[in-house]
């Protein structure tokens, strides 16, 4: 199967469209806060959410009004999570009946998502006033705007989309994301809207979205912090015609191969482009007895600050890649354990059946110094593989969240 | 009970003594990097270790020479874990030979310990050449020279002592600590040895160790890290001739608050110092419904990468705080939940009933930028307590350990 990457993420879809503006949540005036995007006709949705016991308004709302597996619109700010406010759930509700209204929808078919800082009211005037206006702009080439208006400390937008063919219809599926520090999603993740026109019911579309965010949005950490907000969310508005998927079979699998592409990518941007990151990490475990030890390891050594700070150093100090491993809770044989690092810059034996080998310091270094480095980890006590997103412990990352509300 | 604090850590017990040298493992001469521990008499002895897979060749040892629950002395180097080394085992087995030899006691009545970078050879020869010199420089004065052989990246020397009456008889218990990196410990810490001259069983000496390693050293995280060679191991040399504890009652208990006071100190002193660290930071959980939520939502808040930056700023960031407890995994109800801050600055409430509450961002700016704070959590929901220590995450962090080998 074909899938071909092309431009426009969530309004590449048939069925789409997307704008973001300034409301006023953000002081800074030249940063969009806020975000729509719209469908033409009512989706068949899924939803994956934070496991933290404390979760954002914005989430209670959703979930709510995700029970019929049906949604039209997904409105979204920056700068306040809208999280551990006493009128939370009253403010996510008029967002979403705002929209609505504005739309010409119910508003339980509005999808309502926040992020910023937790604890601090979040002003409904300014979202209300706006929404409008907002939903006036919705187009096709306002897929830039939205995901524009969803970024906090991201320093880089975070969109895809892939075409391929299901049966003898094109289909389409399309993402963005945001997410940058806060970030060790369990069972969901960050913010990230993803949209397609494929015909697949509600049922197959929150499985294959827990299928594939098992192997991708969940093996991503930036600083082991699981927020409060995470959140994916997928609409199908069915446009393309397909054959409705309603159980697993071939077609379920090449819709789910595509989603896969998507939020991979996404998964590894948002790693890249976590807080103060210089380098993304792509922790690969191969040889394990199974897939949860496979990942248990990768997500282990991919989440350690003295791994992650030797990154930073460009040192290969394998000894904490083993120390990870060791107090991952996995049940491992250390004798049998080989460490490699892998760039641009080459590739490098640093440790063979659990000890030291001798290796070039220099060539090490050139590896090291690059901007994309995979640690490859071989257990050699089985057949399975996983791989793990996260990126090196710098300074900045320090500084930013130093003083983040300030 | 009165304890008394006292001068002298491990060597203020009767029939101790202890030196401290450089052999030659590190490259700066002016660093002592080899360390010895004696006793006069044989003492009763336990140990707890890490829980990491991956444990250094020297515990292997010291299980091995524990197994009676007798020990005599205590050889230790710093600069090289001894971890992750192919002849490991036999390195830490010669190390004992040596030290057996030059005190004229069985080899097996040693213990071992090694403490800096994994995966590279430790030379024996300087270690074996230095100990005849080593134990012949044994004094009371030692204690001071015995600790400083095992800092790695410690900025402070961490020792303590207390003298209390058992029955009729006076006894001291002190205590020496080394760790600022890759401190996470679980059912065991970094290096930290214990002497004491009560007369109590090795089995009470264990159980005494486990409780209150439960509630001291393994409340304590700087980088969520469990080491490979954490250690904890006490000698009771029984020369204060008190009447032996063989169960627990009165005296076990007037023994284990001295165990208690030593290893708090330590503890804290262990946090105060973790890399790069420039405050200590103090979690109390209160009214939580059974211990093991009050720990574990205490450990959860004092590791998170989030509030540890925040509390570098001097940010009152509750939200992280409130985040932190929400992935902890215990089951609280975020509805009931208090926070406030406290320090020599004043203290603050934050968080009423897990909503933000208006409060004076000037006060609590004077209160957070002193070097030792307490975040005192209140779940309302219980009597119990627990309380945990941490540090703050600085640039320093990241500069310590962004090329630790070189």
């Amino acid at each position: 199967m074909k899938y071909e990457e092309i431009e426009g993420s969530v309004t590449a879809a048939l069925g789409f469209k997307a704008a973001g503006v300034h409301c006023g949540i953000r002081k800074n005036r030249t940063k969009k806060d806020l975000g729509l995007i719209a469908s033409d006709v009512l989706c068949n949705a899924a939803a994956i959410y934070t496991t933290n016991k404390v979760k954002g308004a914005p989430l209670i709302v959703t979930k709510e009004h995700l029970k019929n597996g049906k949604a039209q619109a997904i409105i979204c700010n920056s700068g306040n999570a809208n999280t551990c406010n006493a009128d939370g759930v009253f403010i996510a509700t008029e967002m979403c009946k705002a929209t609505g209204k504005a739309l010409g929808i119910d508003p339980t078919d509005v999808v309502v998502a926040s992020t910023g800082v937790i604890g601090q009211p979040l002003p409904l005037e300014p979202i209300t006033n706006a929404i409008p206006g907002l939903s006036e702009k919705l187009s096709k080439e306002g897929f830039d705007d939205v995901v524009e208006a969803i970024m906090t400390t991201d320093t880089r937008k975070k969109e895809t989309a892939v075409k391929f063919n299901l049966g003898s219809k094109e289909c389409v599926i399309g993402g963005i994301a945001k997410g940058s520090g806060m970030i060790n999603p369990n069972m969901a993740t960050m913010l990230c809207f993803i949209t397609t026109d494929a015909n697949i019911s509600s049922e197959m579309l929150h499985e294959a979205l827990l299928e594939t965010a098992a192997e991708t949005f969940n093996m991503v950490s930036v600083d082991g912090d699981t927020s409060t907000n995470d959140m994916v969310v997928i609409l199908a508005s069915g446009l393309s015609k397909n054959d409705e998927i309603k159980t697993k079979g071939a077609d379920y699998e090449t819709f789910k191969e595509g989603l896969k592409i998507v939020m991979t990518y996404l998964s590894r941007e948002i790693a890249r482009d976590g807080e103060g990151a210089t380098k993304l990490i792509e922790a690969v475990v191969n040889g394990a007895p199974d897939i949860i030890t496979a990942r248990t390891v990768a997500k282990s050594v991919i989440s350690s600050s003295l791994f992650k700070a030797a990154m930073f150093g460009a040192d290969a100090n394998w000894g904490r890649v083993l120390c990870a491993i060791g107090y991952s809770g996995a049940d491992v044989d250390v004798n049998k354990i080989d460490v490699e690092f892998e760039s641009t810059g080459g590739r490098i034996l640093v440790c063979k059946n659990g000890a030291g080998v001798e290796f070039s310091e220099e060539l090490a270094r050139q590896i090291l110094v690059q901007d994309e480095i995979k640690v490859i980890i071989s257990l050699n006590d089985g057949n399975s593989s996983a791989t793990a997103w996260g990126c090196d412990l710098t300074y900045d990352y320090v500084k930013i969240n130093g003083d983040y509300r300030t």
